[in-house]
Order: C-alpha cells, then structure tokens, then sequence
C-alpha cells in the first residue's frame, strides 16, 4: 500500500477501505507518512467529503493511536458532555457538579481557549491553585469519590489527532465535517465515557456559523456514535450572542458560582438542565429529556451540585476560600465601562466581537503559545431584550493594561446592536438531534 | 499575507492574485513555505482549478524562481517544440535536424524517461559519448553553428518548478491541468524559446487518455503562451499506439538515422514534418503548415537534416561512427521473438502496455535513481494493420538478462490485438489548436 495511490483515491472521490484509513493513520503517527502527505489528503477530505463508514473507522484509527484511559474499576454510568465551543460558554463547570449531584459520573476532559472561543481548563484554572493534569489514578478517584473530575487531554491519548490538528491548522483544512467529528469524537471515547451529549455550537461566536453547517456536524456525530456502539446526542443550541453575563476566566467562574448558589442567568440555567437532562436519558436514569431536565433543577437550587463543586475544588488543589469569597480570586486592576452612544433596546449581541475583545484583553490566545490572564473579562450590564438610554453601561471591561482595555472597547463598540423595538426572543435549544 | 489564508481562498474556489502567486512561488522556493503547506495548496488546485489568468502568472512566477537562458546572441528565429510524452516518441532527434535544415535555431531542452514514456536525454546518451550537459556558452556556440542542440534541465532553470514536480509526484497532484501548463510553459521560455510548438500525445500510452483531457491542456497552453505574448501552437496527436517500430533507447536512434536518410516509418515522417510546418509558420517562414511540412519533407529526403545531425553528434561528443555503422553502437545480448498465438489482422497495439515492457528490459525508469540501459529495446515486426499468421514474430526483445526479456514477452503479449478485418485508419494528427 502507497500513501500516494490512497491521497489519488480520494482525490478522485473514492471511498477508503478500512485496513487503508488504518495504514494512513498508524503511518502517520509513527512519522512514516509524512506531514506532506498527510496535508494533501486532508485537502482531499475537505473538498472530497468521507462517508459515515469511513468517518467512523477514521475515529477507531485514531483512537487506537494512543492510550485508552481504563475507567473500568469507576462504576458508572460514565457520561460527558462536548461543546463545540463558544464565547461565555462555562456550561461545563456548572454542568458536571450537576450531572454528578443526578447519579452520573463525568469524566471530563477539556481543552484550551483558541481564537476567540474560550477554554474550560483555562477558566477552571484562573481559581488559585487548582491542576487539571491528574495522573490516571487521581482521576478515577476523583470520579469514584466526587462524581467527575475535570482534566486536560494528555499527550498519551490520541497522539494522531494532536499532530494531525497541529497541521489542519496551517493548511486550510480544519473546515471539514468528517475530520471535525472524528477529531472530537476519538478523544472524547478515548478518555473513557461511555455515552455522549454534544453542544453544537450555531452562529457568529461559534465554529459552525450556520444551521445547515451545525446539523450536519451534528449529524455526523450522532451517527459515528451508531457505528461505534455509544449512545450519543447532539443538541444544537444559539450561539450568536454570548452565554450568560460573564467572558473571560475567573469572571466565568465567579457568575458559574451564582449558577451553582440557584442565581444564574436565564440561559444558562435552561442550557445546563437541558444537556444533564439528555446525560439522564442517555444513562437510563430519566424516561424524557424533560424529566431529566427537571431533575437537574432540583440539584442546582438545592445546593447538592454546589457542594460538589466546592469538593471538587478541593480535590484538585483548588482554594476554596477564592470560590466561597470570590471576591479573593484574581481580578485586573482597570475596570472601565463602555457607553451606549445612542438610546434603544439591545436587539443583539454580537458574540464574535465579544470574544475577540476577550483575546484582545488577555483572556484567550490568538496564538497556541499565548500566556491567559485569569482576572481580566467582560461583563455584560445591558442583554438581549433591555432597555438603554444613551451614556449607560452596556458592559463593563476588566483589563490588567490601559492599552488593551481601550482596544477591547473599540472592538466591543462594535458587538452592540440597539433597535427601536423590543427584539423576537431567540430559542436556546434549536433542535436535537438522536440516534433514534 | 499568509500562506494559510492563500489556501484557503483557494479551497473556497477563490481565484489568486497575482502578487498572491508571486508570494506562495518565492516563499516556497526560498523555503519559507514548507512542503505541507504546498501541497494542501496544490490539491487545493488540482480540485479546484485555476483560471488563465492565474495559470499564466504562476508560469511567470515559476520562470523568476530561477535563472533565465541568455540567447540574445544567438541570431533567430528560436523556436523549439516540446511533447507531453508518448512510447517511442523520438520525434525530436529528427524534428531538431530537419527544423534546422529549414532555417530555424532549436534551443531545445529536454527531459528523462520515467514512467511508462521514454525521453530524449536517454536515447540521445545511448550514442556513446554524447554528452547533454553542456555550458550555455557551449550551447549557444551549437545553436549558433549547427542551428540546434540537446540539453537537459540545468539546477539553475526553474528550480521552483523541480521542487514543486518532486512534491507533486508524491501527493497526487500531478494531474491539474494549470499545474502542467506552468510547468512546461515554464521551462520552455526559461531555456530562451521565442516560439513553441507543444505535441500533446493523447491516448493509452500519453499521459492525457482521453481527446477532452488533451484538449483542455492544449487550449491551456495555447492561451497562456497568448498572455505571455509568445507564439504556441498545439498539436494533439495519436499515441494509443507506439510511434514508429522502435521502442527503446539506441534502438530508437537508429530508427531516427532511418528516417533521416529518408526510410523512416509514415507515421513518424507524418508527424515531424507537420510539427516543423508549424515551427516554419511561426517563425515567418511558411505562409501555412502544409506549405512548411513540404520545406521540411525536402530536407528530409535530400540529406541536409542528416548532414546537421551528424555534426551535433560529434559537436556534443558523441562517437559518430556508431550513428554512421549503428550496428557499433550498443546492442543488448539477448534477443527474443513474441509469437502470434493466433492468426488475424493487427488492429490495435497498446502503447502503454508497450512503454511497460520497455520499462521492465531497463529502457525506462521506475523510480528516479533507476539507471536505463542503452541497449535494450523492443523491435515490432507486426505493426497496426498487418497480416499475422499464427507463430509470426510480432515483436523481438532485446534485453541483458533472460528474466528481463521474458517478463517483458508477457507484458507484451497484451499489447496486440488482432482483429478479422483490417483495421481503420487512424490519423496521426487528430486535432491543431492554434491562437488565432
């Protein structure tokens, strides 16, 4: 077999067999087929499309390229939850105390900001203290004794996509639904769990920026699922104006612990009930998402999932005393507002601008080797639907430099839409999709 | 600019601007753009494609990564014919003697076998001490005095061009219609031609296997030699068959000392003189191609192109008693006969079956580092329209080793088909695209 005759294959739009994806992958990972290659078979893919058959054995490949994190002495059910990522999106760190508080164990491994998007592992670690690099045994512990335990991706699990992402990065060839849902997927079976729930993200602060670009992502999710014997569900859910009130690090934190204490915003309460909800169905533990979702209310406001996220915490080298008084967690020194020019009602929020601006002040990385900075954010005074007169605070913008701040109001300036009427209330949950 | 971003407008279908090409061309020569950027962008071609205009800058550009012949000294016209590449194909040893006899200077640079297709530099070093390397200054002194002489691609000549075909050839992106035209385009006008004049072979044994295929190349390069201001012309010509009987390397030099002392076979006397014919009009010299394929057709016949000939074998250093007594020359030892296995009427030799077999004697090259041996070749006896009678030669097969030759008699024993009825005639030009 020729790593050439397999890039013309699916250059000419060929399907590839089984033992020909595994021979790729195990070729590129042990450096045998070269970077070249492999970037232009990945063009191929991108403008050639894979089908389920090959997307699912694409996923197998690659997660049999490194470790499988064995989770079996953990009883379970083991259930995660995967956001395709967005800005504002905290989801995580109130969801997992939430689903473990209903019975489930979750597994998670999160990744890091990029872009404009922000990372769990880097809001969870703007709390003094606390590590996200658990070895494999204090992982399970964590899991067995708390419920869930939050990690990173280890450089043992699935080398093959983390070299493969290195290089879909500089070549134009991420925008690939086959090469997204594998990526996802192999990690996501990788590090244990045994069913899915998918967040696809839908709109301007999210990677899929169309309907008809999340369902076939979500699509392709659901059944790569099938054909790897696990139960998964992708929920398609807003994402053109930021989650919540709160952008940046130790801020997300902060309004994820108003969550937890039963004073979260709106959305982000309906977000997070509604994926435990579906964790529930997928586990056996509830008969509709529905039910599911109500009983994960119930464990948000009566303090059971915030006592797991205060053990949490704790487990993982966390100062507690930063999450009982946030008021002691890291916070920039130059707070300044950004003014409404002109008097209305927020019609819309544009998310994208938000999280540049967040790059802009430090929160993100517009480069891998980007330094975050976990007291600056945005908080937003003025949401979707509220009224403003002229001169009040649409937000307000912490900063640890005058110069960033200033160029994170400029872009910010730009985030705003105020109309003369009060705007259509969008949905959260656009639509589910199931194996069913 | 970015080279990611110049990939990805061309995954999205985007057209490239100029100073884009220029950019992606010197960084790449330079080495600043590494390999796996280029070839996501050159799959990103392939599938894509790319328009004129787009085509005749990456010509430029490529032209520009190196240096340019100098042959301003050299009195014109200076125009030189290149082919896409076919089984037997030693039009050019006749074509540059018979252009020359005509009036016309060749400055003609050529290339090695590989693959099925043999190439010039081979066959022209199979005459002991011929050698292609020669100074520019040396090749001027050829041009000048003898009208014509054969080199190979120097380091210096399109060194981007060299770069990118090694990467192409690994990644399956060789086939791109933009992608050839740059190539040869831009070799040919790097090496001085004022004029050209491209045989694009079409059929089993050429590189383009279908008339839709040889045309799209043909108009490519007919319309990029136009925004060049250069004069092309393109003839698409038959080679579902061997040109001529000889297939080899000294073998096909003594075929072409046939047809330079008038006995050549019709179909290679057809095709080089139509070919010098429209050198002849391009050059001003002929008012139509019919009327310089009779200049060239007389200097054929009454000695002059042998004469020139003779000369460049000896000014290049080549032992002229081995073209004036070819049987001095080198001759493999062994020589077996393929047999007709039934009786019938030659229809249909297939080329590339052909070009295969002369591979395996060691005529040609599979893989780059392979070394060609001069004296091996296949002979046909029975050739498209002949009578066979069971256990006629249809062949003979001349090889260094018995292995060799009877590996070679099984692949050509699929070459020839036999037929109850004489075959119709096939013409040997099938098509002429011209600029007006």
């Amino acid at each position: 077999m020729r790593a050439v005759d397999l890039i013309m294959k699916k250059r000419d739009s060929g399907s590839l067999e089984g033992e020909e994806i595994d021979f790729l992958v195990q070729g590129f990972s042990r450096g045998e087929i070269p970077d070249y290659q492999m970037s232009a078979l990945l063009m191929a893919i991108v403008l050639r499309g894979m089908n389920a058959q090959e997307t699912a054995r694409l996923t197998e490949a690659m997660i049999r390229s490194g470790d499988v994190l064995d989770l079996s002495g953990v009883p379970g059910p083991l259930v995660d939850k995967h956001s395709t990522g967005g800005v504002g999106d905290k989801i995580s760190l109130i969801l997992a105390p939430v689903a473990a508080a209903c019975g489930i164990r979750v597994p998670m491994m999160s990744g890091r900001s990029l872009g404009h998007t922000g990372g769990t592992l880097d809001k969870l670690e703007s709390i003094p203290g606390y590590r996200t690099d658990l070895s494999p045994e204090r992982f399970r512990q964590g899991l067995s004794k708390i419920g869930f335990a939050m990690i990173g991706q280890s450089q043992r699990i699935v080398p093959a996509d983390r070299r493969m992402y290195a290089l879909r990065d500089v070549t134009g060839t991420v925008e690939s639904v086959p090469l997204i849902t594998a990526s996802i997927m192999s990690k996501k079976f990788a590090e244990g769990a045994e069913a899915l729930v998918f967040d696809v993200k839908c709109g301007s602060g999210a990677f899929m920026k169309n309907r008809e670009q999340a369902r076939e992502l979500a699509e392709s999710l659901v059944s790569t699922g099938r054909r790897l014997g696990r139960k998964v569900v992708a929920v398609i859910t807003d994402m053109d104006q930021p989650l919540g009130r709160a952008v940046g690090n130790f801020i997300e934190v902060e309004e994820s612990i108003d969550c937890l204490h039963g004073r979260g915003p709106a959305d982000i309460v309906e977000l997070t009930c509604r994926l435990v909800g579906w964790m529930l169905v997928l586990a056996g533990k509830a008969p509709s998402p529905a039910d599911g979702q109500s009983q994960a209310a119930r464990r948000l406001s009566d303090g059971t999932a915030w006592n797991l996220f205060l053990q949490n915490v704790e487990f993982q080298g966390g100062r507690t005393d930063c999450v009982l008084n946030p008021e002691k967690g890291p916070h920039a020194p130059i707070v300044r507002p950004l003014l409404a020019s002109s008097s209305g009602t927020v019609n819309r929020i544009d998310a994208f601008q938000v999280g540049l601006a967040s790059v802009v002040l430090g929160a993100g990385r517009s480069r891998k080797e980007d330094v975050v900075l976990p007291g600056v954010g945005i908080m937003i005074r003025k949401s979707t639907g509220e009224a403003v007169t002229e001169s009040d605070e649409l937000c307000l913008v912490k900063g640890e430099s005058e110069t960033q701040v200033q160029e994170a109001l400029r872009v910010l300036a730009r985030a705003w839409e105020l109309a003369e009427r009060e705007p259509q209330k969008r949905p959260m949950v656009l639509e589910e999709i199931t194996q069913e």
